[in-house]
């Protein structure tokens, strides 16, 4: 059972209507890759979970929880940026969408209502066949592994697309999280006997202290930190704890429960749109009385 | 942001192997009109909410939490029904899966370890596809309106197809909650203006009390019942009380929270599937004294 | 059976060469709410109906059958949008087609010959998985219901997207039948016993008379129009008739047979997409004599 | 525009419940080289047309839509052919639909309400990937000669799994209709000057009058001849006409119209299926009243 | 450039029809970690390798060979497993192929002629999502040991589902070849500095000489060779010596070329599949005259 | 059995960045009828060659072999052309790639490491599904004469976009060579009987000595040639030799072996996407010393 928390787990600050960087965010959401693919997998991995290392489960369990937020927060993201590229008129045959046409994805304006789709930065829909579950622990710790740090790349490649404020604070967020599971995933099988290479990893390999946004959350210590986001107790700590498997004089740190998070914001009506729907038909007004 | 709740939503009986109706219930999970099309459906909907109708987007908010739960509780019924349907044997070369080749979803056992997939009855993997999000709220309360309408109507057929214990518990469980959200967005569209027909609805119309394991969900109102599943506050009982749309004198009940729950249970070891993989390598004993 | 009447259902007036727009209209071909998908929809629903219910079943065949008409005209529009995008040229070297770099959908003159393809706007081909027939009638009916307002809600987006004038004269021409199939879909359901709202329907709640395309077929009444598409006797207006389910004293107004339509367009050839490929090698000279 | 006549293009005798064999046909309905796909290629291929050869436009707008009639032959085949595969039952809890779990398709039984689905008879969807449109006449021509041949080739292995009556009947027919379709297909090829060889074709070669259903249409010609489907004038004869393209003094003949076609089956409720739905609820004694 | 030798790597054992164990194979042939995508997704990392580290570029061009041979292998083995399921008959009315529809996968008969598939062992089409080249070595050379790994699972899986000799045959063969390649990839890493654990790989982690089949391999050392599949110089064998990273005792051995090999079977024609085609039609007398 | 040999089957110029016409040759590599369906194509009609008409299994086997290799010269062009449309730089925080947001599929750069993917030009990824495999040897003979007609329209349709000098290279190499295989497979059918039309052959009709690249191939007669691209006999020449099929008095010309082909190019590391990751990390200097 999962239970939502009414906030984000980072703040996304103001910016410009950006139908390109918000096209580009889509990766980071649905692509091979993105949230909802590692949310699904970590789901899958444990509720299929066999045998008797709690921890392990323990561990999964609590990723894929503070998964579900990732999703939340890059649709967020993503409906910030995209929030203003169209614009409402009294005219119903002014061209207030003609914009759409030169978007990347003419469905964020024309199936969606200038809102994320559950799709990666080409249009190509979510595929459940991307969701890897061999029931062979060590095995899908690896994939676990490898699918945090190839997301983690992709995120960095996308950080030189765009200096949107709201697309680099999301993304910096993310590659210090992705870095966190990346540790998480490597310990786990550090304890089972593979020794890391700190040259490789955390993959891509490189100083994240000189990309601003993800400095100040290395500051707070964010990626070297779990939180177990359940509101029971957990045996993660048994995993993620001790020096971290990548080196460099770093300690794993456990945290119960969740982090206090930030106010999620409220997307205004767009009527060009037709979202919600509720101004123009005076639907609105009839039900304010109600509810 | 989201937590988990080590429980199960309802509880799972015991039952014999059975990857026949094993198979048929993953159109509950990975269906187009299964739970975890629902989830995600819900979750898009939620994050992309225009405008200020809150208590709509609260109650979007809760029913997408609740859904989640019920994703991982299909998923342990499904790995329930598998458990025992193979077996392990000291000779490597003897058929100790060869039940594989008549199961009607060989990836059960060949890509999963014994276990839930994301995939339908007829082995389609999930896709993003089926997620519908126009922007526009009434027309998305129709469509969750029938989604679970939709599903509803196959848990109705399924139940036809197996009298396993673990098999119609669930899906019990399931076409109890169903009515209850179809019973939501009906009730969020009536207050827009709809009169639904209580002959037309909850659909598939009928008489539930003659299944006796819904029956029991019946006369503890599960039906009219709808939990808030978070931890704050919510307005979504402005919409959700009441006298329920269908009319039939029932009453609609908003709670705060979430219910008790079940214990999860525990999938033993699968040598035949190397799942969890632990065992015959000798990494249990060598984890265990650490973790 | 069915046959063909070689005559286009509305007019499409001459427009400049389009191929963002073009693009665009695809979504109302190919799309997932598109007129292939409400076209093997009612034929589905036609052919799998059951029961004694014969005047549902001639307006879910007489529907079907005007959507193939539709399916024609929108490819026709997009053909004659793409026209003169593209040019010939007598030197093979020269870059004749370089504009199809800039184009939204590269296959419009890469894969077919400038013109339509069985592709939503992002260019997701078609998916028979998009059709739903239930075998549940009043389910059946809900959901065509609302894939007409989804289908009305987008090109009532599109509407605002461009003023090429083919293009908002489909789109208005579609929005105006979309209207009167919601209308359908719904006083077939009045008549089990559901009692729509005149604030949320038809969907996008809206003045359609500010629309002047619209506006024009409104005068003619067609959005309160059905033929039955068919050169036989049909129950249709059982249904069909009397009061609109959404009210606002509009009658709904059964007809026999089909309309007298508009010349179907001629499309030259197009020598640089080799297309039809009977100039450049002589085989029209050699045919026209026979043919 | 096309427009319903209420007959089938040939009789469906009664046959036994068979839902391997119904499952078998589904590739006839939506594979490869099934009759949607077909019937959509036509299509394209006629709406985006270009050029003055206009009697071979005409040959793709007749062939298009004699092709949607065979998706509804085929469809309503498997329906006859499912027919009877589970039962209703007064107790709500007894097995009815048990036998869905050895069917080879159990979305014909969970999905649908025991009837046809857009899938081949492997359960994959039908794509629009499928539809084959190049601009290039003389390609798209020799493709649709091969595409008739392939579902020639398919339905004679299909004839050889079953000796189900409605099964081998639809068959038969579709065998000799693909046969004047590779025709008439080649026939436009030779025009331009292919000589085809009497040996390859028609695909597969193969006497055909051995079998007794195929030769009875063969004793009506139906392999030498095509309906225009339409309801006016067509060029089609100046290119079906003549002698065979493939030699063996057969003559093709051109027939203005369309043949005058059997009566529709209807199909009857199942309740188990909540199919139509109406019985159970009541609605239809309601709306019995009133159409 | 590459080029054919025309043997196969393994000798396929003369086996018993049995179109259930063959369908199980598809996975290895057509599956999301089957040959065809281990074949092309080295392909992929070997034209878009980047940088100077040119014996890493030949070991994946070596390995990318060498699965060409597998794609091959496999395929043979399912169509010889197929060979004899259905029959020919001399009375083209009796039901030759009524076993196609018990087969877990009719296209077998339908589709193909009586052979192989580009397809998984639940019938879903080889995906070119499948293929993963992040462009990021370590990340590209991780992935490739866990994808060969993956394999190496499901064929030990495989391996308990039927004792048919030709299946045990390829199964073993490719058993011992995914432990070479998993060897090869991770020494590729151990240079660049992980440590593998001995306990953990090669995945499953299993005493392989208990399988006979297997055995008889690694007593060739075949589990720990790697030719170079090359007619020329190559520096693979920089990275493929010494001590094997997974311990034990057993050391690396590159081998320039490539190995002898057997003899490519022959499959005789199948009338009842009109497969070749050729001797029903007299075509092959035509032209045995001339070739 | 394959292997490879370390060379190109033509040379790729220098060019200029050309994400956009990159993007447009991806589907000559992964598109419907682009190079890797080809190879597959003709790889499983090799291995599932039924009968004894040797030479015709010799004629597929030889094709199959070559367009592996243009799989890679594809693949290479993509890459020489993407190649410098984004830039590295010392500061992590500049705009390195923003480039990409403009690019026609961001995949290139987000995905891969600014390199080829496996998909068309629409950026739909490979399907499995394009491979077409009757069994039926003269009816997959026609589809693959129409497979390489329709590439060959495709790459017409390519040249006229865009005069890069690698992308006209590549392209004009390959439509000689897809002119080649048309007589291949043209010729193996005209042993059969069929008399093909120099009036419709090769498709698309036109003189392509008026496109300089392709006239200096012709020169060479390398449209009249095909290599056997086997180390051993082959009976290919029983096929491949004599008149071509399309008359013109021109002689098809069978050569033992391949050609010598052409230097494969050196992929620069390109660290604004951490691809290779060598050089960044270290990890290159490391492994310097050992290989």
């Amino acid at each position: 059972m999962f239970i939502s928390i009414e906030k984000l787990q980072n703040e996304i600050p103001q910016s410009n209507p950006d139908p390109k960087a918000a096209n580009a965010l889509q990766e980071v959401l649905g692509g091979k890759f993105g949230e909802m693919r590692v949310m699904m997998q970590y789901m899958f991995q444990t509720f299929n979970f066999r045998g008797t290392a709690k921890p392990y489960q323990d561990l999964l369990r609590s990723i894929a929880s503070e998964e579900i937020g990732h999703v939340e927060l890059v649709s967020y993201t993503i409906n910030m940026m995209l929030e203003g590229s169209t614009n409402s008129s009294d005219d119903p045959t002014s061209l207030t969408m003609s914009s759409a046409l030169d978007s990347p994805n003419i469905h964020h304006f024309l199936v969606a209502g200038q809102s994320s789709r559950p799709v990666d930065a080409v249009g190509n829909p979510f595929l459940g066949e991307y969701i890897y579950d061999s029931g062979h622990l060590p095995l899908d710790l690896i994939y676990n592994l490898i699918a945090e740090a190839t997301g983690s790349l992709q995120m960095c490649r996308l950080y030189q697309m765009s200096d949107n404020k709201a697309f680099r604070a999301t993304l910096a967020f993310l590659i210090a999280r992705d870095h966190a599971h990346q540790k998480a995933w490597a310990k786990a099988l550090e304890l089972m006997g593979v020794k890391w290479s700190d040259q490789i990893f955390a993959i891509p390999h490189f100083d994240f202290s000189k990309l601003p946004e993800v400095k100040e959350h290395m500051e707070r210590n964010l990626h070297n930190q779990q939180w177990t986001f359940t509101n029971g107790p957990s045996q993660m700590s048994k995993i993620f704890s001790g020096e971290s498997p990548f080196g460099k004089d770093q300690t794993l740190e456990a945290i119960d429960g969740f982090p206090v998070g930030f106010s999620i914001p409220q997307l205004p009506e767009a009527p060009q749109e037709f979202s919600s729907g509720l101004l123009q038909s005076g639907i609105m007004d009839k039900i304010s009385q109600k509810i």
